[in-house]
């Protein structure tokens, strides 16, 4: 009888967010540089104890696809410090105006304005300074939809709806465009990134972008079933549920034909909708 | 006798802004495409009468090595965003708290203060989407080389180090550290992008790097100069004339082995030093 071990979720994000936070640690600039307080603020951020479900994406299609795990690590850095340059300016006084954020004082609150928003810039940048540590010229076209999912018509665009939407009323299909936006684009990004570095075939590109999409999108449900916000306010807490494991369902289709494992995300897949805050 | 036409760096400056205006109107959003008022005021900003000297460096170094100017383009308008999104945050509130610029309202007072950080982070996105369009992996270094100036220790760098000496009396070498970061580094990789476009040899590279570092030295004291401020705290108005002075000779003198028409540069040298505001 072969002794194979069954798949344990828990232990495989533990080992992969490990793994990103060690190449995180070696990428961010070390604390004793100057100037010191920018880039302590730069790590009190980013080891905050994020879940890095975007970094894991990006190393979970990798392993399916069959790519250099080390090049997707690059790549997933990157999309993790984008996101929490996200967080950072979204944060500040004129945006969100959060104090608290994972159980500690955000950014701004504990050094200052100024250094928050010096702060997001330079997480920012430093993910395009690390994507530049890419090799081939497909990786030039990874960058530009990084971007493009960070920018304007994607994750930037996104905030822009949602401050303008705020305390109206709107409708279903304005509030699927803001999270899509908001959280869905980098989502995808992460997914895609994978399958790029993996060089994917464009129907698998598609698929996988899909996979992203679905998750990201039943991601959103379920964070807002957890707050009792956004689509609570336009169906039941039963409906919302459903409607999240229909997207799960749909995700997990559209990686069912690829030959490489899939147990991974398809255990992530179903923590989406598992999970607690 | 053959008809030479004599260079006339006005024309010259003027064509190229020109072009590089095309090019950026091309790569910016459209203000009719949502969100409409983040794209409104990214155009408000780019377009604001800046003198567009760091793209038209890039444009002037590329035809001295002979390289290609379109692509040239790409790198020189993403450096015009990274220039236009610095501005805007430094502007901010929080930061340098300045209401006009150019003889126009700032980007806060004008949209507000979350508009404008989301415009500012925007179109630093925009510039990595933009060198995403480039095509051979050398670019890739160049996009790594392009943030590296943009970042810690760079221009954001400079920023922090600026906030920090704020209201003190600093030393001529910290000033000097300061400048070199908050606008030196920017225009010396205006300068890389030209010759990593032109696949100038790294002898030659390292020439038009000094050429940068010594052309951005002599704007800085000039600025100071026509503000009464920074240098002229160390030195006299005449001595720091004299130092700008040495800085263009010794900014031409990186360039003069060249076989390229390095008329463009010797001027656009020339005009850093006889400028007014």
């Amino acid at each position: 009888m072969p002794i194979t071990e069954k798949f344990n979720l828990e232990t495989y994000l533990q080992d992969k967010s490990a793994s990103i936070d060690r190449a995180l640690h070696l990428l961010l600039p070390k604390e004793t540089e100057t100037p010191q307080k920018l880039h302590e603020a730069m790590r009190y951020m980013v080891f905050s104890g994020g879940k890095r479900i975007r970094p894991v994406l990006t190393l979970a299609i990798t392993e399916m696809c069959g790519g250099s795990l080390e090049q997707a690590k690059i790549a997933a850095c990157a999309i993790e410090l984008i996101h929490t340059y996200s967080l950072i300016h979204d944060d500040l006084p004129s945006l969100d105006n959060d104090s608290m954020r994972r159980g500690r004082a955000t950014c701004h609150i504990r050094y200052g304005e100024a250094t928050a928003i010096l702060t997001g810039d330079a997480l920012l940048t430093l993910a395009f300074e690390i994507l530049g540590k890419l090799k081939s010229p497909k990786h030039l076209r990874l960058i530009g939809e990084i971007a493009k999912a960070a920018g304007t018509i994607g994750m930037i665009g996104g905030q822009v709806l949602d401050i303008e939407a705020k305390d109206k009323k709107i409708t279903l299909e304005a509030l699927n465009e803001i999270n899509l936006k908001k959280t869905g684009e980098l989502i995808k990004v992460s997914c895609l990134a994978g399958a790029v570095l993996s060089d994917a075939r464009q129907e698998e590109e598609e698929r996988i972008l899909r996979f992203g999409q679905y998750l990201g999108f039943a991601f959103q449900i379920v964070d807002d079933i957890m707050d009792s916000d956004g689509y609570l306010h336009h169906m039941s807490g039963k409906e919302a549920r459903q409607k999240a494991q229909e997207l799960i369902s749909q995700a997990k289709r559209e990686i069912s034909g690829f030959s490489g494992s899939k147990t991974a995300l398809e255990s992530l897949a179903d923590y989406v909708i598992e999970r607690k805050k």
